[in-house]
């Protein structure tokens, strides 16, 4: 059994209405657990959450050993990148809708969180992505990715033709709306209504997913995260690549875009006997006719 | 540089007609090039091919270093599963067709193969599923497959349902024509053609992939190869499952298909300079409009 | 307003354990409701229903103004066909589980159909497929179908290969696991599962879905159902047709199975405000997340 | 038979380099043939043709009785839409890559041409589409189609929501990349990178395809032309919708998008013998493997 968590960072969404109760209860309730508890600056700020120790992510990831993120699996994807580089864990309580990720429902998080909060868990580590945009090349960006990178066409263009490479390989040349570069964690995201698969979280691998391929026999295709993707822009107005939520518009043909594994992996925890097919039974309704 | 090979296995189709001059050719060609030749028996007795060393495959498997398959993919897929213990390697002719796997063309071979049998080429591993179907816990049946194991509904029986598992997980039950697990090299075989993504051979996973499954959120799933899968009848008459070409019927229900990763791997020599994609580019017709 | 109607059909479920008691509730609450009823024989014997008029479907057809049949999709569309050329039309009651046709819940029946009984509904009119099989030119077979007509492959047939016409005009030669024909109706059953998109019951067509087409680019066509369509059975060992659940195997090379309209429809009777797209929704859950 | 032809409209690419020896040379031809030929005023001056008669083209629609275009079938789409009110039949030459509707090769034209413009050929009539763009009730575009109608997210929207109507009745909201409405001409492009079906040119419907939808169900939908399909903007910032090739951006949440039939349909010669189904298998390459 691992050793009990002292110090929680806890995070919630900045846009929603009447999201402060919701914050408050939980942060009153792991005080209550014996713990120290800091919230995310942007969350106190953006939901009034005065009276509690605010810190920056960086703070946090530097100070805490566990967070608690409070909202759905966007906001969740959005801390775990600023945390990437610190290695803490996070913990996700869903507000109503069971997300892939955030998996403890507002009902039962009082029973749920104090085991894990206490050392029993499962701990399951995500892979990230790293991006870079190179214009020249010289890097002009630079991103993470826990989900996926995409370059989708601009509103003006009827489609983005991309020279694909992966290592010193040619692939292909894709000419589409777009084309994602999907971690197992995006596979049940946007690449699986692109029409791509479901990637097993441990499966060392990508998958690439054009979105409406001109040629019909582009499939998407599983790939060793050994080497980069390299996406070169070879027509298309005003492409624009995204990391997750992050946007770059106005890429210029000749622009590359790389991706590689990150470095960095993130620890998702859950309740022990947690089981990842088991939440793709409940969200994607396998049980039912 | 590898050391050159000494004795060459030659293995052809055996249902073609007129496959004898070929044959011929090729091994005229390799004695030609001071190689020790020795034809598969059954190629040999079916082709109508005297005069040359015919050997059983155990003994070409003990006896080569290396074997040339003169046919198309299904002929060298075949040929490989009865290798997979004795590790030698194949090279692959095709006859007219290009071939994923059987990539050296008829017209080419004479400059091609001289290269690789001297030990200049690239190698490429291919992993293989070992199969078993249980009955009441008991082991009926046991099989190789380098593509694909496949359960498919039988001709009276509307769907098949399926129980499946990944080593002790759970993962959904499914109503479908049939499931697929496939490896990275039956990726782009049936499982293609049933909607499943190319996966990489560089993936240590596979891909279980729905035959017109009755839940349309039933998408592929691709799985690390560490756990076997497990399929259990739930219902269906007349259920069969394939081994590659291998066909049991008459399954029943209960009865339990069980797939692992094999012992055994592939090895498959290419030209130097070799791309996997080239191949797909080329068999998928991704370079046209 | 159309007139009341008199004298009901009342049709179930024949495999179906504990299924009387339903069939009993039904038939008091119709004889209360001051029609006469007849029992479809089949049911009436298998369900154990005695006291009531039992009647074979020709007789019902014959006698009956329209008939209530309490089961899911299936039974409906047995009845249906069977009373396909007596023009009667039907009411549909599942039996828990919403059906595309039997829409009436176990719960709702005694509100929703005394109007409809009454005269007060929405009529909606299903085309269905007439199909022969063809050998040397003498029908060997011919079958009805409200849902679709499909050609499979055998058990030990990697593939069955069809020449495919419309009219005179040659379409393309299929290599698949089998080719779906599907009205409307049958567009959000089995073709759905195997690709093909949903047809509005008004579109004066069918869709051919070929299933785990070989070629990747043989996509679902909708086609007009002016004219008939024919397959050829090119290759294949033990292919077999069906017509809805109606199946006919051992099918040679040569063998031609040609589709057309039927000259009979069915109609379906639904309670006043009914929507066809509603149902979609709701069976496809596409009120969801 | 039809009457021959006396006068016509020669219209080709506005943007191709070194295009002008190719007009130049089919004037040549038809003016060989005893025909009157006015030469579209734009692609006159794009490709520096002088010495033709030049008209725009309200004009050639008024006083021609043919038109020849030379280019893809995006040339073709556009000189279509702008003949649409004046009904004169269109033929294609296409310049090294067959078309759907470009059909006649540059290297047949001399043989091909002759018989059409003398009165010998297949006549087919495409539908077409006609939308409105509504704000506030008011219509704020019109625009025609003969390919489809594109509602597409905006750049720095994850997606867009539409609240489909056809006729009176709601269909579905949908969360997707976008949502095409295609007519038969229209199914082999677009739609169907989208994963529509096909759909021949004589169904009276269209098909609603969504892109990417974040709902996997929402497969796409045939329709029947009667009522108009209504797309109201629910969500999504900066959508934009096209019309075939015309782009409207910028469009605000509560915007409808109505798109009905087009009172005007477009007519295509073809060479006697001419066969769609010949035009699919050779563009979709159903003949090969």
């Amino acid at each position: 059994m691992a050793d009990r968590f002292k110090h929680v960072a806890l995070v919630g969404k900045t846009q929603a209405h009447g999201f402060r109760p919701v914050l408050e209860e939980v942060a009153q309730f792991l005080l209550g657990l014996g713990l120290e508890v800091s919230v995310e600056a942007a969350t106190a700020e953006a939901n009034g959450l005065t009276g509690y120790d605010a810190l920056p992510p960086e703070a946090l990831g530097r100070d805490c050993d566990v967070a608690v993120v409070v909202g759905g699996d966007g906001t969740m994807l959005g801390f775990a990148r600023q945390m990437a580089s610190y290695g803490i864990p996070l913990v996700g309580i869903n507000q109503g809708r069971l997300g892939f990720i955030t998996d403890i429902s507002k009902e039962r998080y009082r029973e749920v969180l104090p085991p894990i909060l206490a050392g029993t868990y499962e701990v399951e580590s995500r892979g990230m992505l790293e991006g870079q945009v190179l214009r020249g090349g010289e890097a002009i960006y630079t991103g993470l990715a826990l989900n996926d990178v995409v370059v989708s066409r601009g509103g003006n263009s009827g489609m983005v033709e991309l020279r694909i490479h992966v290592g010193d390989e040619r692939v292909a040349n894709m000419r589409a709306d777009g084309v994602i570069v999907s971690t197992p964690t995006g596979s049940t995201a946007y690449a699986l209504s692109a029409g791509g698969p479901i990637l097993h979280p441990s499966i060392a691998g990508w998958v690439l997913v054009p979105i409406a391929s001109h040629t019909l026999t582009n499939r998407p295709i599983v790939l060793p995260d050994a080497g980069p993707v390299r996406m070169e822009i070879v027509s298309g107005r005003d492409t624009s690549v995204n990391f997750d939520m992050q946007r770059l518009a106005s890429l210029l043909v000749g622009d590359e875009i790389v991706v590689r594994r990150s470095a960095h992996s993130v620890k998702f925890l859950h309740p022990k006997g947690w089981s990842y097919y088991a939440t793709l039974r409940k969200k994607l309704r396998w049980y039912e006719g």
